[in-house]
């Protein structure tokens, strides 16, 4: 008993769609895992854009965000190119352990499939070596791309070989190289909506319909929106310092954290799609398209307020402090149960928050040990404004 | 920054309360892993009353419920005994797969941890054959015990020795064979409250404050209550048909589904513990007690009308029928993206229930493979009165 | 750097090779999983033969050996037909849990991948009677090979769905359950060479050349071995019972353990394949073949002698004892190591034969729990002869 | 029916020997997770030596070692004190996921335990300022200790909290911080037996029966060895840049690799300890000791070309090149099996040496997916020579 829940998607005349699949593994039986790509090609020309979900096998709302900003941009009139990447990790998807997805890492040997990105800040330094004073952003912007796409092809190309999940950020890295706009859609475990933004970025806050940004320094630890915006960021600077010339080379990249894990909802999928929208029309991806930011209460902070509050002791869990609440320092975050200790007053504590916070995530399970992500909360935030 | 949640558990004039522990298993390190056992010895004759919690490691809220037990207990005159163990699985406890707890079976082989408890219904019959006419209920019952107790006991000194699942279950089970009263409290995968009654004592449909009831035959599949209530069903049987003699064993176990599994809440716990004791008074373990069942909507089923709806194809679901839900046919019951469809109609399609039902319980994850339980579902329910 | 191991496969003269795959799953991307099937047609009429392997996912081995199957096959003229389905469980395959394949059950919920399979004793009582005195063996049983058919393709159909185990099962003994001879290729955890037979085919045993050999009683709990013979057995029995005839159905079905999970051997598959040439050769399927059972001492036990050894301690081990290794009563089987008593005598003890035995496999880490399946062995075995 | 494999150990009159156990870590039931902690303590002056195993939880052989460690220093004279910390970690110890140990990594979130210990090389060049020239190495040595055990007490205190394997790391190198000796015991998948040894200390590949030594710089990647090692070697340089003065601090730190993991073996245990009583008698830590290190052959690389052979292919593999093993290039390393292509020559291939190499360790599974690391290797080794 099945009903189609969409009318099919037409062939829009103001822009055209084309899927293909690429691999980027092999299972044990020898088989190639694709991840589906989906390219629109607008009729006007603009900035080139790439979105990917699900790195994180078990972070699948941003499969149904991508669903609803192919539905939503069937009626716009795009300028330049998307590039949308859902389920972009065909193996982290599919490994169960239990009845949940065990997404987040490679589970022969732990590693997470989002940190295996390619940036090399000395061939950046390099690279700003050859440029001259007089060459144009534009010039300087391509002669890069294909500087850092040949250094991504080199590694693929390794002959003692690379482990499976760099090779699979690689390939996608391959597809983001080009673009101007990356936009990486994850989920936090049970967690709000919240966004990391690059520094330099910042004014972008603005452009979403995201409630907790956390602002980002110009650090590498392996995941793709630093991979894609430390490159130009320090080129960027590089040049400055260089030959004092200022570059605009207009490429941002975020992580958008999209909720909860483990879940999918069509509604707020639609949402987030609206959200992603505003933001591409403020940077003229769409033509006369009239979708804007919402006007909204967004608080911020830098990444060294943005805490994680680990347990120094093992338990069950109730998580009283909901994602997104504000919380006072003192109020209680969680109750704490120890069955060992059921018949004094040790079975039944409370965690307070030791200052004012907002969570932002907390764990997904009420069994904790000693040493768990209990909690990750914003401190010091404060409220942007335009 | 801690506070303790409740007053330190004061000893009562009414009853004492003993704690022990109880080795169950060892580890890999060659330490034993232990269960609490609460003892509380009523100061007037009564029942003897046996509550277990988590033998299923993620299913935690039963622990709760054993904590509030233990303090609405202590203002409460208690004729017999209660034996509480909570956090039964030490083993299962403590597996963790990515954030979740896989706690529903050994993760070495698969054996599910609620299926390794003793009954032999060849052995009831022979014991049947021992009994004569005139032997009083109460002295059948007491051989009866002993010849369980000793035949579990044999179980566990087989010189070649027992898989860790049937050793655990035995063990608990040398605690709960002389109780009169049996409850094991589990949760299901995202699940509403909802109750296993031997058909012979579907009348304690109305005992408890439990919405969804489930009217089960006299099979044994391995799971404590069956394992509390198959033999004396049995042998009432038995002396029945050798005898003519009509013995009432007044033997009741129970299986209770508090919630959903991975999370514990101390509010929920509460009316939970509260249902309990509304229960317990019926049968004559409190004393001077006011509690009774409250007046609400049961339904309850057939075991054989309680259905599984497994999935025939693998995506990503949006759970829209909520466990509890009043659900007509051809109503919506989830949402279902393929990621590879997402340019045409089959990206989004919805499952319709296939006739009127309550869905009880459903899968936790977004991500199904062809053959998940997607939902467990009462149809041809009704509605119970007194 | 790669060489081709072998010539290529050129297409035989005396038979014709055919591959297909075929869809047993759908993963959480929404694509099939399908596992390949080669099907070798005879130029002569004969049995027909059905041949699986690693049916529990880490057991891989039984691949390699139908890869050599289908070399040493190239130059042998067939009578009838050969289906060989390797790696049939594309999903245990792949569950990767660390380094090693969580092959043996479904990672979601526990189910042995090796117990989904159907049978239905009532059912084959039922077929029984609408047979009569005088019908050929040739007509019942192809009436009886329809009549299984259809019952598997009712259960595949039915409106509620499967969980996937049973879907696989069942979608494999479709091809199956046409089959005079069915193989089904294992692996134990650390395992020297054994079958499972029924126990009406004892003779068979002389027929492989595989050295300890377990006969088992007409009991179905799952397997695709009894799924495939408890139905000839039971309707042999049960026409003898009701219209005093004999009939001789000519299927058999054995269960091959080929060595230790995890590893694959091309040298030891070429020596499997040629035992198995030599079972199929006795059995009429090769034309002109010279390939007999090796002279060799074969050992056998009743499925009752055939025990497991479980500990009731936690603790790290040395296996002494190897997989068939004759042990006498009193000699050491183990040493176990505890970490915690490494200052004393507790610190290291050693495990005794509890009787007679020859060790058929162990235990494939040192790293054991209490209730760990630590041996099986074989006592009270006898020495076979034709 | 168990033996005690050894005689009772009983107190040396030449040194003595205490037990206690440390708590590392709480799991979900609320319980301290403890690591043994044998102290022995010499009747002279003398070094202090630190030995843990089983910091990644399957890698066992190491507890085996320690034990044998105990039983061959009972007769010695020690001068200094040992602590031997046997499975230092009880939570990787006991995480199965089927029959083996998911020792590697934090099953919650994939950290290795093995990258979470503290140094931090800036704090030694505030230290080194801090340090006159004409302070005695003494002086310095003892301070720096403090220094360092203070700034890991300072992270264990972090109001925040620490992630569990960080915890656990610290609490370890809180023992191993005072040691002039550290020993980490570990082991490969499949794996010969080899040692990493930090490049300034290379002359103590002579001083154990170890065959094949990595040379590793003076770069930090979270192991204990480099923890234990690098602060030195950077104070060294550090002392010798500023004040042209040069300390011999006379700490070693290394990482024994001894064998494969999920395995344990007294016989070679034995021979492992024996070549630690070498060394440690080198190292002056055992008085009228006439161990020394055997007459053999080693070889040796630097850490660039240790080399990792990744898959860029699935399959399934059978392992021809045993670690130890001296390969030319073009030699076969592996063969290769895929099951979708046993009608043709894909079917079967080789994979052959790119170079010439000793395989030191190879993946445990046959079953593996693209970018495993199937091999790691010796390339452009040397023997070494005194």
């Amino acid at each position: 008993m099945y009903s189609k829940g969409q009318q099919a998607h037409t062939m829009s005349k103001i822009h055209s769609l084309r899927k293909t699949h690429l691999p980027v593994a092999q299972n044990a039986s020898g088989r190639n895992l694709n991840v589906p790509v989906y390219h629109i090609k607008g009729s006007q020309p603009g900035p080139r854009v790439y979105i990917q979900s699900s790195i994180h096998g078990a972070e699948v709302q941003g499969n149904v965000v991508i669903y609803h900003l192919l539905q939503q941009l069937q009626d716009q009139a795009i300028c330049g190119e998307i590039v949308l990447v859902p389920n972009c990790n065909p193996v982290g998807t599919n490994i169960k352990a239990g009845e949940y997805t065990l997404g987040r890492f490679d589970p022969v040997n732990g590693t997470n499939w989002n940190r295996g990105y390619y940036y090399d800040e000395q061939a950046v330094h390099r690279f700003a070596d050859t440029v001259s004073a007089d060459d144009s952003t534009d010039a300087i912007k391509t002669a890069f791309r294909q500087y850092q796409a040949d250094h991504i092809a080199e590694k693929l190309a390794n002959p003692w070989g690379l482990g499976l999940a760099q090779q699979l950020n690689l390939r996608l890295q391959q597809m983001a190289v080009d673009a101007d706009i990356v936009l990486d859609l994850h989920n936090g475990p049970v967690s709000t909506r919240h966004i990391y933004i690059p520094d330099y970025a910042r004014h972008a806050a603005m452009d979403f319909n995201i409630p907790h940004c956390i602002f980002i320094p110009n650090v590498f630890a392996g995941a793709l929106d630093e991979a894609c915006f430390c490159p130009w960021w320090t080129l960027t600077d590089a040049l400055r310092d260089r030959l004092g010339v200022e570059h605009n080379f207009s490429v941002e990249a975020f992580t958008l954290e999209m909720g909860s894990q483990e879940v999918i909802h069509f509604g707020e999928g639609r949402i987030d799609a609206h959200s992603i929208l505003a933001y591409l029309n403020r940077r003229g991806v769409l033509a006369d398209c009239e979708i804007t930011p919402d006007s909204m209460t967004r608080v911020g902070v830098s990444l060294s307020d943005y805490k994680t509050l680990y347990t120094d002791w093992g338990g069950m869990v109730e998580y009283l402090a909901r994602p997104g609440d504000v919380v006072q320092k003192g109020q209680p975050l969680a109750n704490i149960l120890n069955i060992d200790e059921l018949d004094n007053a040790r079975g039944h504590q409370q965690l307070l928050a030791p200052c004012d916070l907002i969570p932002i995530l907390h764990f997904p399970s009420a069994s904790v040990l000693s040493g768990t992500q209990l909690y990750k909360v914003f401190t010091h935030y404060h409220t942007l404004s335009e």
